[in-house]
């Protein structure tokens, strides 16, 4: 193992002792012979005590002329302190000055317009409230990641670049692939997650996904990260099942994990800690009733749009299943339901809060020639899909997955308004910058 | 938790007990008033035996018509037997058929040619070998990643779509981006890595990256996983500890991990068992002299190829670093060298066996004029760069990092020729199906 720096975030193992600490200065503050430089190192932020009398002139000089953002090395001793952040501080003997900046940091403590903050979304990274969702967002990666590990499933990283399509062809992306044409990125890792399926039964994959969707929501961006899963045996109900414990777990164990940074951002846990099975899972028909009742104009046959979804999200107090959706308004490869021909064997997964959609899942058409019949009135090319509809000539078994989206998630547990503060760097229809 | 299906690999623990196995008919022979159906369900494979007498008419009968990748659920008692591959077997007592194929099933023992095996790759991973390394490959990412998340560094998942390209610009894949005109898509998410270490400090990306290099070696995909990391403080020897210290702890704990599919694939451990710290580094010069004398015709300031990579890394039983390249061959993010402007502070990390490179690294240019000269020198626009320069104008610090190429590193740990076995669906300049 490496030999690891000294980490502020440690600072409560290390009372009396000497440390080096390697950051950044956050605030700096002076009152006659003392200079109060809080500093962050990436994992947390320590008030640094610089006594007139402690240090050399020099150091002691350099003081005054340090800014925002400044690159130091700090030698000092950790001391408990009550009115200090954090309740320790650093007793500064020495400072190396890495790199003092000539400009005045861009981000102030003043109100800056989200464009403004976005074009500096590099610099404004480093701010508390984004280092904690960040943090968070790490964190819920890791524990989607080890859910699926420890569950038996296999990682299966589906390609990007496509020619079969598993969404609608009118928000893809598309770029010149050799002598082929165009090739289209990925909007769903579905289609090649079914084919591991029938491989290793239990799959997962996780990375990004590209919409070229015109849409200016607080829920969309061009480019965002899915986990997708799949499992061979499974039916609609044990998908159902399979979300539920995963939004569990997950929730849950950020709860905990996570309490420093969900407690910075002022997160209320009690919507959190409701998050416990069973969810209510109510179909589609029963949705539309409750929404007449609502007064929202709906007809049996729409789609559950974003004010709806908010809607039924803000009904609830823990995560709410809607099932078995129209077929004319849901995906080729989802497996018509056989007590009722009108409807799927889908769900969608709405976060409480008012948060919506965070998960769609379905049961997939197992059957040959049905799926069939439906990609030819899709009007896709069946020639494309030859891959995907030798699945159900070799060894055809119900299988049923969902693709989680991370942004909406992370937003729902950060209690952050808009996705664009839920990725390091967001993509969306008007910001391709930095 | 979810209740789990039973599973073969836990065979050894349900002795004597009454199981149901879900899968596919891997194998089926027949002898007289038996048959022996090998069947798989993603965790591994057992023998089940049908003797006439124990099962109903309808299930003897239906045996003999059961073709390859038929989808059964078997219902029957695990037993030890020596004989048996796996030193079990399952006696049956009832079987559902879930799908019958109609016809053949494409994949046989018999020999294939690659093409075949790789239009076929949705049902070739179907099988033995591909079942073995795609295994491998699941654990390896899930090792790297958790490196990673316990020595403290944080996960930033770095944009696909980008205007500010990091390797060369002759390789790069685009789209059209609504009013913006094009996007790239990345070839690295190092530039974004290191204005996030100077927000956290450690930080790493994991992701697709796109190469639209026209290479058709063993060692060259359209599309591949990159591993990358950066930190902040940290000079180009600190990064080369960091690198080994990682390679170290994947490769020592996939030895153990994987001991199946390792011993499944022939797989020597004596090379990988070596594989401990500390690596053999040797500067450029050093290489170009050794390169020589083992007559290569390599004048120092020229890239190390194909050939020249295999040459290197048969030279050493361990990975080993080449250090310190001619700046003329490298990137216009490199740290020029202090003590030798010729050269810059990099490195490459070359696998043994003739695998080649790795890993590719350096420390950072952290000087902001002399960063923006180089930009000029590549003829990038420093406009598309304001952002990445604003890291050297507020609080920059020395950093490193790195990136490793998950199929080359698995096809080293694997022992597999060409990386197109080492993604579930690989792109080539040649394929873009399934």
């Amino acid at each position: 193992m490496l030999k690891n720096d000294f980490k502020i975030t440690d600072a409560s193992g290390y009372v009396g002792k000497e440390v080096v600490v390697k950051g950044w200065v956050r605030h700096i503050r002076s009152s006659g012979s003392l200079f109060f430089i809080e500093v962050r190192d990436g994992t947390g932020y320590i008030q640094s005590v610089v006594v007139k009398d402690d240090v050399s002139d020099e150091v002691f000089e350099n003081c005054s002329k340090l800014k925002i953002e400044a690159a130091l090395i700090v030698k000092g001793v950790i001391r408990k302190e009550k009115r200090a952040p954090g309740g320790f501080e650093l007793g500064v003997s020495d400072i190396e000055i890495i790199h003092n900046p000539e400009e005045e940091y861009p981000i102030s403590k003043k109100h800056h317009g989200v464009d403004f903050l976005l074009e500096h979304r590099h610099l404004w990274v480093r701010s508390s409230r984004q280092l904690a969702i960040l943090r968070v967002r790490s964190e819920l990666i890791r524990l989607l990641r080890s859910y699926f590990h420890e569950n038996g499933y296999i990682l299966i990283d589906t390609p990007i670049f496509t020619g079969s399509i598993g969404e609608s062809a009118g928000t893809l992306f598309e770029t010149e692939y050799f002598d082929f044409g165009k090739a289209y990125l990925a909007q769903t890792g579905q289609l090649y997650l079914e084919a591991a399926a029938a491989a290793f039964k239990k799959v997962f994959c996780f990375g990004p996904t590209f919409r070229a969707e015109k849409s200016k929501t607080r829920r969309h961006l061009t480019e965002f990260w899915m986990l997708e899963a799949e499992v061979a045996f499974y039916d609609s109900n044990q998908n159902m099942d399979l979300q539920e414990d995963m939004i569990h777990f997950v929730i849950s164990s950020i709860v905990k994990n996570c309490e420093k940074e969900l407690d910075y951002l002022k997160r209320d846990l009690a919507p959190l800690q409701r998050v416990k099975p069973p969810f209510p899972r109510i179909s589609y028909d029963e949705a539309v009733e409750m929404l007449k009742k609502r007064a929202f104009t709906i007809d049996w046959g729409q789609d559950i749009g974003g004010d709806e979804e908010t809607a039924i999200s803000e009904s609830f107090d823990k995560p709410v299943f809607i099932y078995n959706y129209p077929k004319e308004i849901t995906a080729f490869y989802m497996k018509p339901n056989p007590e009722d021909n009108k409807t799927v064997l889908n769900n969608d997964l709405f976060a409480p809060e008012g948060y919506g959609e965070i998960i769609g899942g379905s049961q997939r058409n197992d059957e040959y020639n049905s799926l069939l019949d439906r990609i030819k009135e899709e009007r896709l090319n069946p020639d494309t899909y030859r891959w995907y509809l030798d699945i159900r000539r070799y060894g055809s078994v119900p299988h049923s997955g969902f693709g989680l989206g991370i942004e909406r998630l992370l937003a729902w547990i950060c209690e952050v308004p808009h996705v664009r503060e839920t990725i390091p760097f967001p993509r969306l229809i008007n910001r391709l910058y930095p």
